[in-house]
């Protein structure tokens, strides 16, 4: 008999009395033990393709915190670097990526052969599906075309997005061209990922905020219901969740239209808008600001209680609008799991 | 007689048959005129506080296009320098600001004399309003509470916001002590651009998209509106215009209880969302994508004329849905100003 996941009744739409919980980078710099394993793994890249390394420290938060889900660790440029592009990633800095120009640098990049290049990624997934407790759901993940994208253009992190936008104004069918070989490489990955072990996948358009409201749609939403879609037709049953940060108002597309039975919330979204303009249709995740989690004390816990009386009554999973900052400290999560939970004095 | 000014005639909610235009940022790197002026000015704030040359750079792109409005060429951190903060402006890297760290750092700022240190900046608008045309609007503004305390407590630019946000949550009263300073330095800021000649003020909340949904009333809104107020009850008839910029479902409450004329609306609001959700008193603003404006051409043209449309019958001042970006032809500026008036081919 399989145990009934917390994480997947609530993706089935179920209310629960207390929202299961994880936390976008739940694994990462804020733990010591995950700095540890950091240290003696070479490059941030050869971290993400070590499978036990990998998911030693994806274990390390459940292990701590008996959060309801791990997500994999990885990182969504994998898929770029599976494509034959160049990326690495400078310590301080961020990724680097050598951008691609025109239209030839997108025909060169390679769908084919991409799943093979990720074959540590899916022995990760392997390895955590034995390793982890049997209540605990699996999430697999990758990023959103457009957010993808955009580091291949920028070369790397942006301020005003110009060299992505600046592409997609000019040459909408070439930079459909780069959105659909992400779409399809993407697909292969995910599909793999679940073949793996991932019983729910989670993509992330981190920068859709770039986006203005009369090309969102075309290129975040469209390419990310497509990658759930082909997900679902594979693999009927898996839910997917998508985190388009930052669109504001879109939301209530991306709740309508997304093909998603998730949908991850920033902080700037008030809960109860979001309780009464969603469609009840879909499972809202979030949505407590990161920096409550490095500040902690009465405020963390106000708003913690609030977003969760808020959503009371429809389906929810407790998590960050954001990713953990590494200088959280591990306390603050210990504390939030427990009130969350409604375990704390 | 005055000429009656299209501008002013739609913030008080004129709905006219082109809407007004001017674009933030307008005077700038874009220009060759004004990295001409930037050369010989020294540095960043010596522009700010030469009265003749800053009077300059601000008719510039009035001299080019014919725009509606010329908004005062100045900086929202003249405000902090002002209240006796180190500030900086390094070539390449932006703002430099010796960060607060603790109350009597707060404590210190200086609201008095706060005018007198800005006298070159009024000397500025009395200058402007001798030599602008007079079917021009003379924008003064200021940065919002929120906005420049930001940078006060980061020191600079930030990505997570981690600090002021931090003393926002552990020690909201000292925040507000911080903020009840900013709210009074410029209110009385604003009140002396006024009486030099200012005829339509505007709030910059340019990093109002930091601050979460249960915060943002508090530190974003509440200010801008107590700083309007004050405005008004010195100067009836002044109209505000707030840019709380990315704050998404949230323009509603601004449009509602901001206090405001004219609300700036970012690129990724939906027009059509804001003429049917927005309140109908408030004259919105916005919102074409700064990158359209890089890339040109029919997405542009298209776009341009998509918002025209979907604001026709609403008082609409065209603008940007932030500032234009250096890499900007001049020539596209020309071609939007056309389009925006109906005359070209």
């Amino acid at each position: 008999m399989t145990v009934d996941k917390t994480l997947l009744r609530a993706l089935r739409g179920e209310a629960l009395p207390r929202p299961p919980i994880w936390l976008m980078r739940q694994a990462g710099r804020y733990l010591p033990e995950y700095r540890a394993v950091r240290q003696e793994a070479g490059s941030f890249l050869d971290l993400c393709f070590s499978p036990e390394l990998a998911a030693e420290v994806t274990l390390q938060p459940i292990r701590r915190y008996g959060f309801d889900a791990a997500i994999l660790f990885s990182d969504i440029l994998v898929v770029p670097h599976a494509m034959g592009q160049s990326v690495r990633f400078e310590e301080g800095v961020g990724p680097r990526l050598e951008p691609l120009k025109e239209r030839r640098d997108i025909d060169a990049l390679q769908v084919e052969g991409v799943v093979e290049r990720l074959a540590p990624v899916m022995e990760t997934l392997r390895l955590l599906r034995r390793g982890l407790p049997q209540e605990v759901t699996l999430i697999g993940f990758a990023g959103a075309p457009w957010t993808v994208a955009s580091y291949m253009v920028e070369g790397g992190s942006s301020r005003d997005f110009a060299l992505v936008k600046g592409w997609a104004y000019r040459d909408p069918e070439g930079f459909q061209a780069l959105i659909d070989r992400l779409v399809a490489a993407t697909v292969a990955y995910l599909d793999a990922q679940v073949v793996a072990g991932a019983e729910v996948i989670q993509l992330f358009d981190s920068w859709a905020s770039a986006l203005p409201s009369g090309i969102l749609e075309r290129w975040s939403l469209r390419p990310m219901r497509a990658i759930a879609e082909a997900i679902k037709a594979r693999h009927p049953g898996i839910p997917v969740i998508l985190f388009p940060r930052g669109v504001g108002v879109a939301y209530e597309d991306f709740a309508r239209a997304g093909g998603a039975e998730g949908l991850s919330l920033d902080s700037g979204v008030r809960p109860a808008w979001a309780k009464e303009i969603l469609s009840p249709q879909v499972t809202v995740q979030g949505n407590l600001d990161p920096i409550l989690l490095v500040s902690g004390g009465e405020a963390m816990r106000a708003e913690a209680r609030a977003i969760c009386a808020a959503l009371e009554g429809r389906p929810h999973i407790f998590n960050l609008g954001h990713g953990i900052v590494p200088q959280t400290p591990p306390d603050h999560v210990a504390e939030l799991v427990s009130i969350v939970r409604g375990a704390e004095a």
